[in-house]
């Protein structure tokens, strides 16, 4: 049976069993969610068990669990390692959602829900195209799965565990669907994937909120300092201004930006989307360069001091915001952390008191267009689309991708099904059911290809 | 018998009245609390029929009711007008109270309540006072009592109101309490009272939360956007930079600073009582000048994107702030408004939108003293401390009382009895028995000298 007849025939099987997946809202930075993490990862094993794996195992980390699975064919096969995460964003502002995030409804051609996209519906494809494969006695590739519940926190503990079961999940290639392509009819290959250090500050002045007037202006707000303090982040220019910041940066060549700038970008279009008049940035690059091989800088968010209703008139003792930064090939992660620890506390006045936590990290990732594994997933877009994929660089991070490659010594190979109009992340994410099933399509290709490249 | 006896007397009997009020949540600024303004007022018109008066009423505004009532002895009499407020400021953050707010107690000889001091406990003295002078046939002044339920969302509708009841609440000077002695063993009058003006800033920039990581660089943040901009409303002089900000602000002379210097002060022990390492403000001025006859500018709230448990990795779309800034006589608060307003949104860029809404303000206030009713005040003050009273600026704000000077033609005088450690506004609000009883004792002596002022 063709690939498509089968989806065709599976169609709605497939979908009852994504939301099953979707109704568990595996929260990962949440604690109060933390058995649902526990329903994830058994949802997990029991779909991997049904599509014919040899073995799933629920497996235990420092943190929440990951679920490992194997259908071993041929010891002379190429292995692919799947790897997906069944953790989901916060939903809030809740709001703002026009129908539950966790209760996955069809719209309009697209799965409405937290993790239509991010990465439910993209790491399910996986699951299908392999059961496809099997179940059509068509697969000339072992699999091996890891899903994990940690992606959204920074995967702290799944390094260790990689440490841990090096030969369990030894493989030639690693593939991920949890990227996006630049349109639907313009399939692309995520070559790169920024770094990411994000922190938790918080400032704290008078030992309790205090009446602002009877002492406004003799004693420094933490929200006001901790305002300027952010404020001084960033120059004019768009320069991040932590000393050092940029030492690492790998500077991309002219002839490179010139190919970047061939991939189609409408800026018109891309304002509108998201409903800005302007775009701002560092100085000298291009909207795609300031996200693709640019680092960048965004408090994502803060708070202090009276929320509530109407006016109340405090200079409140304490400000918190968390920050985070995108970074590029070739700048470590843990040094930009410490680099920015250090710049905070040196430009904090000594009548507050400045704590800043690390909450994760990444580093940036880069994959060759020349390897195996690039080639087989070119040629599966190619029968998919009809058009060769672009290979783009992203801004978003998966940390992970890079720790696997220092660990296990694997590549990734990023095909990505998702849109940039799925807000993932945000209120309402959505995945288009035709993004879903022609992810499908491809994932089953992008096998056959690689048995080829691999005789 | 003598008022120290009545007060031994009758020292449960006031306590167990004032808790009754204390009781009532009477949160102006919540609409959740709409019907305890009611409850208030209705429990203070029992209160003053009850102490005497020959008529209460509560009487609507446009805003949340006021309590009105009156005892005319003598038309040769002279007539103070108490005011005071039923309203409090809300509680929260609640989990920092070591007992409920609205249920009052007495520990280490305090009475522990939101609305202790500000401003249950201080205006409460006022009806004990009166009740006394007149069961014991010592009054010699006609009195009136205004009671309002909005002085801490900014007395919006009561200038209105002391428009349309110009008659009704006539009189030769206002009584007040509801500002602070330097320590209980200096007794003080507020002489100037800072003016007040209060904004919300909301920030927008794209039209819902984005994954920093695709569009981080390359779209306006607005939290770092507002927080650059906050940033830049203060120089490293401690200077507010909004441009004519200063130019109205009356300047103290040298002698009269030299002055204000001799009224005691420990800054070290100031410091420690808020639990900080250092004072920061304007350069040039001490601490006590900083907040007595200088302006301040600080931000009494902040909010936007993520402020949950863990590390959510987004650009927010909005971000928002409650501004404010204490004022000093001649600057004109709808001026300044005005002003913050025109210069925040020409430091905006335009890759966000920025509104800004002016939630309440009021005009700086100062009271000669030479004035009768102040040389009332110092001697009842000399009566009950053994010590003349020094007059001072606070840095608070009382916006009504400019407005009464404006409306009604008439003085007021600051008779406050408030402690720095009250922590009014704040969690753990709290008001010293010694204070409550000796303001009763000197309110009522307050009364004999004036009317003697007056003969």
């Amino acid at each position: 049976m063709e690939i498509k007849q089968y989806i065709e025939e599976n169609r709605d099987r497939f979908l009852e069993e994504l939301f099953e997946l979707i109704r568990i809202p595996s929260i990962s930075s949440e604690t109060a969610h933390k058995e649902d993490m526990y329903r994830a990862a058994e949802k997990w094993k029991e779909l991997l068990l049904n599509a014919g794996v040899d073995r799933a195992e629920v497996m235990e980390t420092t943190g929440h669990p990951v679920v490992f699975a194997e259908k071993i064919l041929d010891k002379q096969f190429p292995t692919v390692l799947v790897y997906g995460h069944m953790d989901v964003m916060p939903a809030d502002p809740l709001d703002l959602w026009e129908t539950d995030p966790f209760e996955p409804v069809v719209r309009d051609g697209k799965i409405w829900a937290r993790g239509a996209d991010d990465d439910k519906g993209q790491s399910f494809m996986h699951l299908k195209a392999f059961e496809y494969l099997l179940k059509n006695n068509q697969l000339r590739c072992n699999v091996k799965f890891l899903i994990e519940g940690e992606e959204e926190i920074g995967s702290e503990h799944l390094p260790e565990f990689c440490e841990k079961h090096k030969e369990l999940l030894k493989g030639d290639v690693i593939l991920v669907s949890d990227t996006s392509m630049l349109a639907p009819n313009v399939p692309s290959i995520t070559t790169g994937l920024r770094g990411l250090a994000y922190w938790q500050v918080e400032v704290t002045g008078p030992n309790r909120d205090l009446h602002s007037g009877i002492y406004g202006g003799a004693v420094a707000n933490p929200v006001n300092v901790l305002a300027q303090m952010i404020g001084s982040l960033i120059d004019d220019n768009g320069h991040i201004t932590i000393p050092g910041f940029y030492d690492d940066v790998l500077e991309v060549s002219h002839e490179e930006r010139a190919l970047m700038a061939e991939a189609p970008f409408d800026e018109e279009e891309y304002k509108k989307a998201i409903g800005v008049k302007e775009l701002q940035g560092e100085k000298g690059f291009t909207t795609p360069e300031r996200t693709g091989i640019r680092p960048s800088f965004d408090v994502c968010g803060i708070w202090g001091g009276y929320t509530g209703e109407g006016a109340k008139t405090i200079l409140p003792s304490k400000a918190y915001a968390k920050l985070s930064s995108r970074l590029v090939p070739n700048q470590d992660y843990n040094k930009i952390a410490q680099q920015f620890i250090d710049f905070f506390q040196s430009i904090a006045p000594k009548a507050v008191e400045v704590k800043v936590n690390t909450l994760h990290g990444g580093q940036a990732y880069v994959c060759p267009i020349d390897m195996p594994a690039y080639r087989a997933a070119e040629k599966a877009f190619l029968q998919t689309y009809g058009k060769r994929p672009v290979p783009v660089r992203s801004g978003g991070s998966i940390p992970i991708i890079s720790a696997f490659e220092q660990i296990l010594g694997m590549k990734s190979i990023l095909m990505g099904f998702g849109l940039n109009s799925d807000a993932i992340h945000s209120p309402n994410e959505n995945y288009p059911l035709e993004q879903f099933f022609k992810g499908i399509e491809t994932i089953s290709y992008f096998y056959e290809y690689f048995a080829q490249e691999n005789k």
